[in-house]
């Protein structure tokens, strides 16, 4: 059997936690070491890996093959990526759509300088959604495309709440609307806002002595986040909130349509159901930590995308495997 | 701007036009020339491009930088790309899944002795649907993948009912059976046949002076083709047949569920709902034969699939545009 690919986790939260549960499933990935911010002695892993400080990197340079980076995209990644992409290569999830030409363009010039690959953007969007946009594009190039998210929990929207006065906890389902799907569905090619798209629905703690219907008001007049959406709001008790809406599911629909010949319509979908937002995000980024080591051994250094990437570089099989088993 | 690529269309049934009414919507790429076996001056062709005989491809080779195969698979591709690849850059639909790799190989000594690139086994299944088999068996290895087709006519079936004597003619359409469907979605993994996924519908046109009775029992015993599936047979009249039943729409379903984690599900599904088969067939060799070209460019010759090209190949958008706008 030939040599196993090198992987290092880099950030132990909910993503990096998930890269640890599913690497086991690629007999020809392994697992090396898991780099932390934290003291390493205080984390508490399943595997059998050593837990080694950030600043201690370096020294696994020829240990490691590829560094799954699976810090946040708000502040750790930017500053994390540039800098392990002049030792390693890596994949990140960055998924800032509006920074990510400026945070390619960073990343490029560290990988570039030390003859790495650095595969940005990965997981589901950006990355899977992202493939079907440009394929769907692709083909039927005077279409539209339509990308609708939910059910599933919105880290921000869930965090704008919890800043409200009197809010103890709270979680904000992005929840997509079916009506607007279907019109999309029958090639109807609407025009629609992302309120348009989705509708919010809200779990909150309130704390004692706080006027729910005021935290309300508050929530569903709150620019930007709610006031142009469909909102709905339900107050629940703490223990409700914890053994009710504690799951990380997730999902959307990417949906374009387009015409061909004299008025035929096409409808190309794909869709996501998930149960777990963190650990199917880990196992795309393990796939692409695969291709990321055949780019690197190919001798194509620099940023790259799931766009810059051939599916076969994903699997573990074989070119001929693959075009008997599944072409 | 930039030089067209210069495309050919070899063969003009229903591909072949398909090719011809989709490739004006690629600004980056002209129709240059109609290779046909007939005499070219039988052709009633759409646009305004030479039609040429087969015979006298070769001397084009200086002016066309991509031929899009449109010939059948069961025996005009077989020999037309093998021996096409030789002066060409190729794009073909060959589908016949069993006979790929032996295809494969042919096309690929052929290409690689003249510098050129063949794209293999375009179009949808196999084609798009490859490509969400691949990435979804990348991602979810330990899933299972279930590709369902239809509602659409298949060709094959409907040829096996028009040989029973007593037919005058026929079209049978391929259902997905939608509680299949729903086992899937649900993650329940099944063990299915392709008669335990699909239904089959077939509209008869039966001469004067038949036994229809006769006629349904042979359609629903004949092996292989019918007798393990759940068969309807509809006897229609002609007129009937050519106002209702010819249509070329078709579509299917690729759908994968695994676990992640602790048993958590996840689903993939990806779905084509296509008003025009060829249209839409025609649309995706269309765009790759603008990847067909661009790998040639690079010099990576020889026969290729779908699963050896990057997304961003078959875009007309620059990485740039691409990063910006669908990433």
């Amino acid at each position: 059997m030939s040599k196993k690919i090198r992987v290092g986790i880099c950030g132990y939260g909910n993503l990096g936690k998930g890269v640890e549960s599913e690497i086991p499933k690629s007999e020809d990935m392994e697992l090396v070491a898991i780099f932390t911010r934290r003291n390493p002695e205080t984390l508490e892993t399943v595997s059998n890996v050593p837990v080694v400080s950030m600043n201690e990197m370096e020294n696994w340079k020829d240990k490691i093959d590829v560094v799954i980076m699976c810090g946040g995209s708000a502040t750790d990644l930017p500053v994390q990526v540039p800098a392990t992409a002049k030792m390693f290569n890596t994949v990140d999830s960055f998924d800032t759509h509006a920074k990510i030409p400026e945070y390619y363009s960073s990343v490029d010039e560290s990988a570039i300088s030390a003859n790495k690959t650095a595969l940005i953007s990965g997981g589901w969007d950006p990355g899977m959604f992202s493939i079907m946009r440009v394929y769907a594009d692709s083909i039927l190039s005077q279409g539209k495309t339509y990308t609708f998210w939910g059910k599933g929990v919105s880290q921000g929207h869930s965090d704008a709440i919890r800043r409200i006065e009197g809010v103890k906890d709270a979680k904000q389902y992005t929840i997509p609307i079916e009506e607007a799907m279907n019109k999309v569905r029958a090639g109807e090619n609407p025009v629609l806002t992302t309120a348009q798209k989705h509708l919010r629905e809200c779990f909150v703690v309130a704390e004692d002595g706080y006027d729910k219907k005021e935290i309300e008001t508050k929530i569903k007049t709150m620019p930007n986040y709610f006031s142009d959406y469909d909102t709905t709001v339900h107050f629940i008790s703490e223990e409700e909130l914890r053994a009710n809406h504690s799951k990380m599911a997730h999902g959307g629909f990417v949906i374009h349509s387009g015409e061909t010949g004299n008025g035929n319509k096409d409808v190309i979908e794909y869709s996501l159901k998930l149960d777990s937002n963190p650990e199917f995000t880990a196992s795309v980024l393990i796939a692409l930590a695969r291709a990321t080591y055949r780019l690197n051994e190919e001798g194509k250094y620099g940023a790259k995308t799931v766009l810059d990437v051939p599916p076969a570089y994903l699997s573990k099989k074989s070119g001929e495997e693959l075009r008997k088993e599944l072409l």
